[in-house]
């Protein structure tokens, strides 16, 4: 394949290249770097982006909702068009096969195309009018709500999915929708494929008659970087999907500014998997087999992935173990996305298996790439998962702990033991409703998300989903990072009183011109 | 009047003295202490509190719709059911007379009563469900969403609005309508009045057969008390009407938690007015009067008092001035709520009046009281207030500056150069119309509220209101701590995937049982 990159920041309009320390890719089948390098940005190329996005802001906020709908599916439609060379340098960037990026990209362009329906919607608005009462004592005035994008936001975007949680993913994605300006810091592991989006983003901007600054790409590290991005007055809210230590360091920038600003971080979570009793006793073998699966998905990257199981010692949870250690032990290494996420993980799975009272239960093949990760399951039992914190840290990558219960009581002990999740599951038939219920107030509290017979692994985009939850799963729970919602994290309520027509904003003028759903003293109508 | 009250900490369901040093208010008319004293809670007593509310979290947030209604109902009619004790106490310790608490009582039921409509209405709970489509590839799952209350919440009272902005204030009706158990931390400056409310609410409590730890009430000083309450692990969220200093003392200490929670503090804003030419021109006098009427209402200790105005240099404004002055002359000064309150206003207009170029243009008349406020007006030119930020310093009370704008132009800096504000108004006719629409922007980036033609003073409880604002005005922007909209603080959203129907919350079940709004596949509908 005959590449087009040029390794360039992409500041406004302009496509320029950096004078900081080349950053390189790279493949993390081979442990070679890949070319062309990406110059890192300096800081004040970050102050240039960030003030075009701050003088683009008033300009984008306004357009009307069909315009930017349309804009956003622009992007959709340039992100096809890149053809084939996307997907060849997302694979020769991650490791990850051809059709899981394909599948990926499939997702990142529905989900450009979900929020354009989203905005022609206009639900996200929150549309609110109260009339005036002069008669009453005292009077009320006219009130009416909207509304507003909260400003510029920077996006950080992830290692484990370089499309759909990158350059033109969800946060970037939402943030638009929303009306706020974007300042995209590449992942360090993926500029290629980051360039490749950008420039299709880029293009968007131009060929809708945008203000330049609704979108920039900054190559460099985090550390200098993303802190100058995280730091900028202009900037009013940030995206970032990764470590919790990572995550954390901007939640700790973002606090120290003097205006203090809204911080999504979606860290770390071990997505644990309640087997009720009956449900193991029916099904513990396909359960087993099943988890396996969803355990070793895409080398076992995934926010999601299950990586805590919670069951009831006794054969059924043998069998449990049996068939997925068979499974596991099926299963080749697959390639890891960087060589620091690989030896991450092999010090992880060590330092697990050291722990005492974890026994190693099983081990995948080896893979066949030098950053291969070799699937790993261990099993303890309930009071020592409780009594040592280490044992809830994320591996991230293919490794999962097995945590035997003596009782029904262990299950509530545990699930008010663990920490804030993504996800919680739990396996049950009806035979196992009392239980069921009995726990679902506490999983509640502890998951954005809650499944009953089903593997977290799959992330739908769609109104309903939650990717969020408690901390340390993300750094603000009242959110969520996939879905339509994810909208609502870019938005801040603005009040209107008294104001004569010719100054509402279109959204909040009596005869509805966008028909949007209002609530309109105090019920909810088409008008 | 014989007092009923007994000084004691409402903890749960028990009435017991605190074991701290005894709290006393003052009469701010007379500068004299008044009985009993309110001996301050324990740190253990913070976490007994702490402790029952995270114990009556999960049957609490699970009552149906109606009873949660009930409950609040049930608080304002037994606030309503206090009498004329209440009134009589809140006047002897805030200095406020009768009339306008009497109108603050009706608010504070008011408000109840609004959010027992917003739990019967259940938009709050943003539902919406996606089907199941198992014949696409991959297959969607089930997956349905609503909000779910955050946990317990830390309440701290305001001075100036003893009833509205206290122990049964919005914050609290908002967090108890989302389902959250509240620990309020009393004002000092109005210890009865806090016992009376709070034994109306402990008694709704008992009435309506809900959990004890629904609502605490402890007395105490906020160093210790306030922030022990912040750092226990069971409070999920604050909310906060006061001071900057106090309001970031408070974001400091969530932020310093292991698990960082979010805090809602309305802290400090000056409420610009901006005169625009032709409203000038023709209502100069008219502006004048009102404004000032605004100033000075309650001693000028709102929020929203109007402490900017900024306006064309010319006639037209030196006839606002003087209507502006004869009229805050003829003002006496009324009493302030503390002596504390009544020390820093003194301070902060002798502090205003030594900067350089800022001129005196009126004092109102000395109070007959030992702690009353005597208004003030001052004028500055607008380069000398851009070039010295201690000018936009809120003085908290009835103090406020005219800015002389030499041109246009000089309407944008000021409106980019101003601080996050609660609101912003905008004095228009007709003919302003071009300079309105350009200014709109940048006041909207600004402000939570946009006025035409009104003072801000009056804050109206409904579903279009905003009372919040961009940073210093508060601590996040996202939200309101006044109206329908303050619900949402205390919420998080939680996605269900797959869930067989008995194991769904009645709001996501498929019949609808409790009628709500729903999104369904994208489209919203009452089914």
């Amino acid at each position: 394949m005959t590449t087009t990159l040029n390794g360039n920041l992409l500041i406004g309009a302009t496509s320029i290249p950096g004078t900081g320390p080349a950053i390189r890719a790279f493949n993390p089948a081979t442990g070679e770097q890949v070319e062309p390098g990406f110059a890192s940005a300096t800081v004040a190329d970050v102050a240039r982006a960030c003030t075009l996005a701050e003088q683009a802001f008033d300009t984008y906020r306004a357009t009307a909702p069909d315009a930017r709908a349309t804009f956003l599916e622009t992007i959709a439609q340039n992100i096809i068009d890149i053809g084939p060379e996307l997907i060849e340098r997302a694979m020769l960037e991650s490791g990850l096969p051809q059709p899981r990026l394909e599948g990926e990209r499939g997702r990142t362009v529905g989900q450009l195309r979900l929020f354009a329906k989203v905005i022609r919607d206009g639900h996200f608005l929150g549309a609110a009018l109260d009339s005036a009462l002069p008669e009453r004592t005292p009077p009320r005035p006219d009130l009416r709500l909207r509304k507003i994008a909260l400003g510029p936001v920077a996006v950080f975007g992830a290692s484990n999915f370089p499309l759909a949680f990158s350059v033109a993913g969800g946060d970037t994605a939402s943030a638009l929708a929303a009306g706020c300006p974007v300042v995209v810091k590449a992942h360090e592991a993926h500029p290629g494929t980051s360039e490749l989006v950008a420039r299709a983003v880029q293009k968007a901007v131009a060929s809708c008659g945008l203000p330049e600054g609704v979108f920039s790409l900054l190559h460099g590290d985090g550390r200098t970087i993303g802190q100058a991005l995280v730091a900028n007055p202009a900037i009013k809210a940030v995206g970032f999907t990764g470590s919790r230590q990572g995550g954390l360091a901007l939640v700790r920038s973002a606090a120290q500014r003097d205006e203090p600003i809204p911080v999504y971080a979606e860290m770390s979570s071990v997505n644990p998997m309640f087997l009720l009793p009956e449900a193991l006793a029916q099904g513990g073998a396909k359960i087993g087999t099943g988890f396996v699966d969803s355990l070793t998905l895409g080398a076992g990257q995934f926010c999601t992935n299950p990586g805590l199981v919670i069951a009831l010692s006794g054969p059924a949870l043998e069998t449990f173990i049996t068939a997925a250690s068979t499974a596991l032990q099926a299963k080749a290494g697959a390639t890891m996305l960087t060589p620091g996420i690989h030896a991450a993980f092999n010090a992880g799975v060590a330092k697990l298996a050291a722990e005492p009272g974890v026994t190693p239960v099983a081990r995948g093949l080896a893979g066949t790439t030098v950053h291969a990760g070799q699937a790993a399951l261990f099993v303890t039992d309930a009071a020592t998962f409780i009594a040592n914190p280490k044992l809830e840290d994320e591996i991230f990558g293919a490794a999962a702990l097995i945590v035997r219960c003596d009782d029904i009581s262990q299950f509530h002990q545990l699930a008010e033991h663990i920490d804030g999740q993504l996800t919680a599951s739990l396996f049950v038939t009806d035979t196992d409703k009392a239980l069921a219920q009995a726990l679902l107030p506490a999983l509640e509290r502890k998951a954005g998300r809650v499944l009953v017979n089903g593997f977290p692994t799959g992330v739908e985009v769609s109104h309903a989903m939650v990717h969020g939850g408690p901390f340390p799963a993300t750094s603000d729970s009242r959110s969520t990072s996939v879905g339509a919602a994810a909208i609502d994290r870019f938005l801040r309520p603005v009040s209107y009183q008294d104001f004569p027509e010719w100054l509402l904003p279109t959204a909040l003028k009596d005869e509805n011109p966008l028909n949007l759903w209002r609530v309109r003293n105090g019920e909810l109508a088409q008008s």
